[in-house]
């Protein structure tokens, strides 16, 4: 029984007879293991062992395992399969995952990976192809059951049976009228439930709810998660079933969405994972970082422009981080509030009006209780009452301009169809940098034949 | 036929339908509603047709339609139906939603919801609490059906059948032995394609996947993302099954995490969203900023610590918030990388080593390019070969300083148990601050009577 044993002794046994040859032994270690675990395996074994391992596995379970491969690891494992064999496993694998493996590639590479495959199923992954990325004709597979409305239970039970193999393991069965257009829903549990007998039509649920094809991923993801489905189906314009997308995937594009949320609010970069080249990554990096470079000379630039105030009263620069830092921070706050909440709701005027109107108190609060701080500081470390006064009264401005410029710089990106944090990020701490600067010099310079007294 | 309708178009059909007192019209449209759209249609009716339209749905459905609810509606319907019906609901709802909604009560109103409920799903409820919130435990529902693994095909369906409208609607049957504990999975699927006749024991998957229940919600998330599944199992130390997890509960955990990193990343303060009233979002918001306002200074008096050498060369405050700056924006996007990194796999030392290195090999790259670009914009800018070269070096050495901070941070965290975002994103950007202004200045101090000719 292998059940019993931990990964490592699995791997350490499959090498054992692997090297020995017991094809039968192999079989039985292998018929209990999930395609992930499948996966692990492949990859830490030495290389001269892959190929001979690769050779133990049915076409069917080789288009489940490499699917779970690293992407790097999927080509160099079907290149190891040769062409007819690797051909025969792309067209059993989904045609979602193999759009996204071809996605990475040259078209004519494309054009050599496609070649072995059946022509009907390299044609439906050209045609996926097609569609944008992160949309659901992307996302889709076709890799699932349908049964005509006039079929009774019986036939669907049949039906289900003659391509087992092929469908995902999701729940339901899409039914479609004469002309492929998509009419109802049955799950497996309610051909379970009902007489063999049953006419699907009078056993389905009708109003079944689906995306059109250039639905964005997110909403697709949105959709899924509001009414806890595991899979939903895709129609084109005139209603017709075009594929399915499953909740598996969707897990996928909720955290890449996360991912690159939290890669634009930082700044950092598309894609950089732990696998990234160095070359690579600074690469990602630097186009922003050169961005933020020139802003932080803007910056220096207002403050050059102010060089007279700041040569008299020096003191002035000490509170210089501060009050830039504090307006970037509300920014960055109010921001992360505004993206993640517009990725996970429509949003419509009522409640951006209220959104604004929440923030603009919580930085009057927020402002109010900082500037009194500061002040208080200020006059204690300086002994300046002047100073005190121009630091707080700065800081509460800036505190205002920092927060509402994070709330509303994302809510004007989002209605001009712009992704709330492409930008941003980067985007608010700049303005709310020169912003901050500008108030507080400006302020102080107002106030400077005091400062100097 | 309400198929075509509009979600507005069904609302109004709904209220003009209530007020009239049409029950069949109103149970035909509700017969093809799902649980969600249910929800938003009651939280957009008039106050006073709420509890009639409570009243038109059948004990599950309304279990079904209130879990979609928020918080607050929910138990304002609860309280609409009055204890009896509302005991009745709380009985069908799935124990992990009533877990969490009692979680934000009083243990004195918690008492008083329970107790309209049975005895055995209270007490249910009432175990699960005990196990800390984010484990399986507080996750995993009892909604389920086991079967024996002695039991045939036959006997597995009328179960399910007699268990129908009661179990969770995903793919799986979890088959237990005669102490209960966890030795198989059959699928629905499996169950369909088998014969009748067949035992349970020889059609089962055996290495069944499972959690303990002390499991972290976030490794529950993994193991389902990674093997696809659509329920894991949940048991305790002797392998005995105590609920399942489904994927849908899963979703949101990830939704929640990727929310929570981006909260602690900028420091925007625990669960803010669109609904969170303004006091509660100051106060939750301000001790961050408070923390961060003092941090300001300290970057404050290392300036006034060097007035000395500010006030002889003015121009040195015209490049600091760029230095500055650009050290916060390296650490966080390193931190953003390693944070996302570490929330969807485990790593190893070898990793670590590799991770270090890589960040060391992007600084190093990332710091010639901009302190190069920044040596020669001084130059031109302030016409100073010397403080091009102060700016320049300096730039290089805080780059390489604040990718550092914003890799080897967030891993000693980790390695320490603590969530390597808690307090990295505002840690990072003041150890960064301090640095960059100590080398910056230091670095100038050093060249200052250079920098004066």
């Amino acid at each position: 029984m292998i059940t019993s044993l931990t990964e490592e002794q699995i791997s350490t046994l499959i090498q054992k007879n692997l090297k020995e040859g017991n094809k039968t032994e192999l079989q039985t270690i292998l018929g209990q293991l999930h395609p992930y675990d499948m996966a692990i395996i492949y990859t830490n074994l030495p290389e001269d062992y892959k190929l001979k391992y690769l050779l133990q596995l049915s076409i069917p379970i080789l288009a489940d395992m490499i699917q779970e491969l690293s992407q790097d690891d999927q080509i160099s494992a079907l290149q190891k399969l040769g062409k007819e064999k690797s051909g025969k496993v792309l067209d059993d694998m989904d045609n979602d995952d193999i759009a996204s493996l071809l996605d990475q590639m040259s078209p004519e590479k494309i054009k050599q990976f496609l070649s072995g495959m059946k022509k009907e199923e390299s044609s439906i992954v050209q045609d996926m192809m097609t569609y944008p990325s992160e949309t659901a004709g992307r996302l889709m597979t076709n890799r699932f059951v349908w049964i005509r409305h006039y079929y009774n239970v019986r036939e669907a039970v049949d039906k289900l049976k003659s391509f087992a193999e092929f469908a995902e393991t999701i729940n339901y069965l899409y039914v479609i009228d004469e002309n492929r257009k998509l009419v109802g829903v049955v799950s497996y549990r309610d051909l379970l439930l009902a007489d063999m007998n049953d006419t699907i039509k009078n056993i389905m649920f009708e109003r079944v709810i689906s995306v059109p094809l250039l639905t964005d991923q997110e909403e697709v993801a949105r959709m899924i998660e509001r009414y806890d489905f595991l899979a939903i189906p895709v129609v084109n314009d005139d209603g017709i079933l075009k594929g399915i997308i499953t909740v598996d995937d969707i897990i996928d594009v909720v955290i890449q969405e996360a991912n690159e949320d939290i890669e634009k609010l930082s700044a950092s970069g598309k894609s950089i994972d732990f696998e990234t080249k160095p070359l690579i990554a600074a690469y990602r990096r630097l186009p922003w970082l050169v961005l933020l470079l020139f802003i932080g000379l803007v910056s220096g630039s207002i403050i050059s422009s102010f060089e007279d105030t700041l040569s008299k009263v020096v003191a002035l620069a000490f509170f210089m981080p501060m009050i830039a830092g504090m307006t970037g921070n509300t920014g960055t706050q109010s921001l992360a509030v505004v993206v993640r909440g517009l990725a996970s709701k429509d949003i419509d005027m009522k409640t951006v009006i209220r959104l604004i109107s929440r923030e603009f108190a919580v930085a009057i609060i927020i402002g109010i209780t900082c500037a009194l701080l500061i002040s208080m500081i200020a006059y204690v470390w300086q002994g300046s009452t002047v100073l005190g006064f121009v630091v707080g009264a700065s800081l509460f401005i800036t505190l205002i301009i920092g927060t509402m410029a994070g709330t509303i710089i994302p809510l004007i990106l989002y209605k001009l169809n712009i992704d709330p944090a492409v930008a941003s990020g980067p985007l608010i701490t700049t303005i709310n940098d020169i912003l901050s600067l500008l108030t507080y010099f400006g302020i102080a310079s107002y106030f400077i034949h005091h400062l100097m007294q």
